[in-house]
C-alpha cells in the first residue's frame, strides 16, 4: 500500500492541525484519523471521520439533556443490556466514515451491506490506476472438497506456480490493452466507461464508506466471521482495531453477544438441556439434520480452544 | 421552552469545554451546538453532533485523499453541479444529530420520513410531562374551503375562544387523568404503557434524531414548504438556519435548486416554450387539468413576489 | 370490529371473482385476502395482496430460470439452511401487504420498523371515527413492579373500574370536542389538521402496511416476544397465523430459528459447556451480572414448558 | 441471448399453468411474465413476478377497503396528483421482480440503488458461464471531448476493429485461465471465489432483482436518461416497455412529469419569466454559470424535437 508522496503530504497536514470542537471526542479514534491501515497487498482502511462515541450511545437511549453518563462502569453496564436485548437504535447514534482501497471482486460482496452511504471512485470520469491483488503464496487456497463456498488447503508447487503467472500475466495484458484503447495518440481514445470492461476483478478500485455503528456490527458479525472469504475478512478485521478504540464498551459487547456468541435454535436449545441433565444426545436423536448437528457440536467444542 | 436549571447547566458545562480534533470543523456549527432553538410553545431544536461540511461533500465526490478543497470557490461550483444533477451520494457524506422536543401529532408526521435514526423518549419506561401544545390565537385557523388538506382564515372572536378552551380543559383533564391512574398511591398504579393512551396528540414528546445531509434536504424540501402543515413547518425552518451556518455552500445550492425551484411537467414546458414564443396560452389549450394549471401559474406568477 | 354493510360488500365482491394468474399462487394465503382477522374491541388485520411463496424463496436463492423447486423436503431443507446462516435476502423475494387498523399508541411502535412501505389514513384530510380501545378488565394491568417498561398483575375491583371510566369518558369527550370543533354550523369550524390534536392515544387509525419476508419476521421476533406490549403482540400473532399459512416452511424454520432460539453470548456459552462437563455454575463463577444470570437460567428452564 | 432448451422448457411450464386469484390481476403483466426480453448480445430483463396495479395505488392512496376504484379517469387524475405533489408512499404499493442477465460493469452501476432487494448468482459457489459483452460496431464510442463521463464519435476503421479484437481476445484468454485454475484434472484446483478475479468486467452475471415502484421509477429516471451510460440505457428502456404495460396511468404520469419534465432552479425560474415578458436574456444577465446556461438552452430547445 504504497502511498503517494503527496498523497502521504496531504495525510501530515490534516494531521498536523488540531481544532477546538465542542462535539464528543473518542480520543482512541482521533489516533486513527487519516491513517491508512494496510489491508492485502495494495489496500488500506483510513477513518476520515466519526460521530459519537460509548456516551453517545447511552446519551441517546436516555434521551438526555447532557452527555447523559453517569459512570463509565454504569454505561458499559446498559451498552451489555442494549445489545443483549438488540436495541439497535441507540448503536445508531454514532456514526463513521472510512476510506478504502479494496479489490473490486471485494467490493462487490461489501456493497450488498445496502444501509451504508458509498462514494466510489469512477471509472467513467477517471483513469484506474495498474493495481492488482495477487494473493500471497499461503493465501492460494484449492477448493474446498467439503464446502462448495470455501477453500480448503494451500495449493502446492507447479500449480501455485502456474496459478500466479497466469494471474499476473493476464493483469498485465489487461491493463495494457486498457491504455493502448483510451490512448488518444495516434487515434480517437475509447470512451473510458467503455475501456474499464477489460479489467479484472483483482483491480483495486476505493471509495468512501460511511455507516452506523449498528449496521456497522452487523457488517462485522458477517465479514468478520470465520466462513467470510479470506480477502473481505482482512478488511473486516482492520476495521475491528479500529472500532475497538473508538468505542470500548460497545466493541466489548459486540465481542461477547454476537463475534463470540451463537444462536441456538428451539431444537439445539432442546438438546443443550438434556446434555445438561447427563442424556447421551447423539445427532440421531437430537432432530437435527447431519450439517446442523455438525454446527451444533463446533459450537459446543469451542470452548476447549 | 422552559429548561429546567438542571438542563442548562448539563448545556453550559457541555459548551464550555472545547477539545482538540483532527476532524472537519464547521465554525457556524459550534456556535449552535447543544443550543436549543425554541419552536412553538414548548418545543425546541438543539444540535448533538455534526460530521462534516462543505469541503467533505467535494472530498466525497472526489474520493480525494486529503480535504479535497481547490478552492471555495471551485467547492461551491462543484456542490452546484451535484446538486443540479441529482447526485445524491456525496451528499449523504455529511451527517447530523438533532434533539427535538415536539407535540406528538407532529412527531407522526416527521417520522414517515425513514432514512434516519431515531430514540425516542419511552412512554413505556418514563413519565411523560405535563407540556402540550395550545396554538397561539394567529395560529387558530379554519379548515380552508378549497383544499381539504389545508387550512383557511384566522378563526374569530368567540369561535376562538371555545376552541381554546376545549383544547386546555381536555388537555389537563387528560393529564390528571394519566397522574391519577398511574400513582401507587393507595392503590396498585395501572402499568405506564396503558395510561399513556389517554393522552392527547398535541402533548410534547423528544427524541435523538440523526440522518445524512441528503435525506435532511428531502425532508426540509417537503416540511418547510408552504403547503407543509405550520406546526412541522417551523421546525423545518429552524432546522433550516442552522443547516444555512452549517454548510453554507450546499444550503444555498439547495435553495436555488430546491426550495426556490420546481419541477415543470413535459406538457408545462410545452407551455413554457408557446409562451416564450409569444402564443397566448390558456388552461384550454395547455393540456392541463384546471388544477394543474393553477399550480402552473402559480409558479410563473412568483417572481413578481 | 365492526365493518359497515358496506365495507363488507366490497370484500365479498373482492372475493366473489377468481382470475387466472401465471404467477405464483399460495393457496393458503388466497383462503386468508381481504378478510380481516379480528384483534382488540375494534381492530384487525387483513391481508391484500402478497408475492411469493417458499419455492419463491427457493428460486431466488438458486437464481433459477424456473420454479427452481426440486422437491418439497429439499426446499424446506434450504430454506432452514439460509436462515440458520442469517442469508437474509432470499426470503426479501416475498412480499406482503397488509390493511391494518389499530390504536395510534400500538401504531407509533409500530412505525419504529422502518424498513416497510406505509400509507395512513389521514386526519389532515378526513374524519377520524368515533373509535377507542377500551382494554378488557383481564388486560387493564398493573406497572410491574419489577421491569420499568412492563406491566404486573390485573388491576382489582374499584380501581379498575376507576381506570376504565376515566378512559371511557375522556375519549367520549376529547371526540365530543373533536366534533365540536370541526363542525361548520354556525361558525367557520377548525382545521381538521388541528382539531385533530385534541384526540387520545387509544384512537383507532388504520394504515397499507407492505414489507418482505425477511424484514417481516425481524418485525415478529420483536413484536410477537413475550416482552412486547400485548397490545402490539395480539397483532403479530394475528401475523403470525396468516404466514404460517402463506409460507409453512419458511414459518416453521422462524419458530425454531428465531422464535423459538435464543442467541446466547460467549460467557453463556461457556457456561453451558461447563454445565454439560457437569460444572456446577452459579451466578458468582459465571462471569454474567444478576440480570443476565436470570435471562440465561430462564433460557435454560423453558424446556420444561 | 440464446436461452438453452431446458431454461426455456422451464419458461413454457411456467407460463402453460394460469392458476385462479383472488388478488389484483394486471393482464398487460401477465403477458410479459417469465419472457425474456432481450438486452445487449447475451443479456435479458425477464418479469418473474408483480404485485399491484394502477388501480392498487390508489386504493391505497385512499385506505380504503375495497379496489377503491371510483373510475379509470378518476384514478388517473388521483395519480397524476399523486405524481405532481411527490406523494411517494402510494406508489411504493405495487412490486415487481425482475430476473436480469447483465455484464458485471453494468451490474456495478445497478447495484447503487439501494432501496431494492437483489439475490445475485454466486461466483463463489458457482462456475460462471463463458458469456462477454462485446460491443456491436456502432456502441464502440470513443470518449466525449466535452464530457469528461461520457462517450463521443463512433469510433473507425482500424482503431475500432484492434478494440474489439483485444476485447475478444482478453476475455477468451481469461475465461481459459479461469477454467485451466478451477480444474481438478491433474492438480489440486483453485478455489472457485479466488480464480473468478481473474474475469473481466465484461462477463456476464445475473440476479434477481426486486423493487417497489417508487424506486424502480426513480431508477428508470436517472438510467433510461440520456446522460446515462448506454449499456445501462437499453436495460432501463427494456423494463420501460414492461411497466407501461402493468401500471399504464402511472406510467404515463411518470413520462410527463419524470422523464419529460425538468427541474428549473429559481434563477432558471426567473429567467422563463423574464424572458415570457419579452426581455432578451443572454447567460451573461442570466446569472448562470456557462455550462449550467447549456443546459437550460437545451431544455428550452427540446420543444422543437
Amino acid at each position: 500500500m504504497p502511498l503517494s508522496p503527496e498523497q502521504q503530504a496531504e495525510i501530515d497536514t490534516l494531521r498536523a492541525t488540531p481544532r477546538p470542537t465542542l462535539r464528543a471526542v473518542a480520543e482512541g479514534m482521533e489516533a486513527h484519523l487519516y491513517r491508512p491501515a494496510p489491508v492485502l497487498d495494495h489496500g488500506f482502511v483510513r477513518v476520515i471521520d466519526y460521530m459519537g462515541d460509548d456516551a453517545a450511545i447511552c446519551q441517546a437511549a436516555r434521551v438526555s439533556y447532557g452527555r447523559g453518563t453517569k459512570s463509565v462502569s454504569n454505561d458499559a453496564g446498559l451498552i451489555r443490556y442494549l445489545m443483549r436485548h438488540w436495541h439497535s437504535t441507540p448503536f445508531e447514534m454514532c456514526e463513521v466514515k472510512f476510506h478504502v482501497k479494496l479489490p473490486v471482486f471485494v467490493a462487490r460482496q461489501w456493497i450488498r451491506h445496502r444501509t451504508a452511504n458509498v462514494n466510489e471512485y469512477s471509472a467513467r470520469y477517471s483513469i484506474l490506476d495498474r493495481e492488482f491483488y495477487i494473493p500471497a503464496p499461503d493465501d492460494l487456497a484449492a477448493q474446498s472438497t467439503t464446502n462448495n463456498q470455501g477453500r480448503g488447503d494451500v495449493l502446492e508447487g507447479p500449480e501455485a506456480a502456474r496459478v500466479l503467472e497466469m494471474l499476473k500475466s493476464d493483469s498485465t495484458r489487461a491493463y495494457d490493452h486498457y491504455e493502448a484503447m483510451i490512448s488518444q495518440d495516434g487515434q480517437q481514445g475509447l470512451a473510458r466507461e467503455l475501456a474499464r470492461m477489460n479489467l479484472p476483478a483483482n483491480i483495486y478500485t476505493q471509495w468512501y464508506w460511511k455507516v452506523d455503528l449498528h449496521n456497522l456490527f452487523h457488517f462485522l458479525r458477517l465479514r468478520a466471521d470465520a466462513h467470510a472469504q479470506y480477502e473481505i475478512r482482512v478488511y473486516a478485521d482492520a476495521i475491528c482495531n479500529i472500532v475497538a478504540d473508538w468505542v470500548p464498551a460497545a466493541y466489548a459487547a459486540f465481542q461477547d453477544y454476537r463475534m463470540g456468541g451463537a444462536t441456538l435454535s428451539a431444537t439445539a436449545l432442546d438438546c443443550v438441556r438434556r446434555m445438561i441433565r447427563g442424556e447421551a444426545v447423539t445427532q440421531e436423536n437430537s432432530g437435527m439434520s447431519r450439517g446442523e448437528w455438525r454446527e451444533f457440536e463446533q459450537i459446543l467444542r469451542e470452548s476447549e480452544a
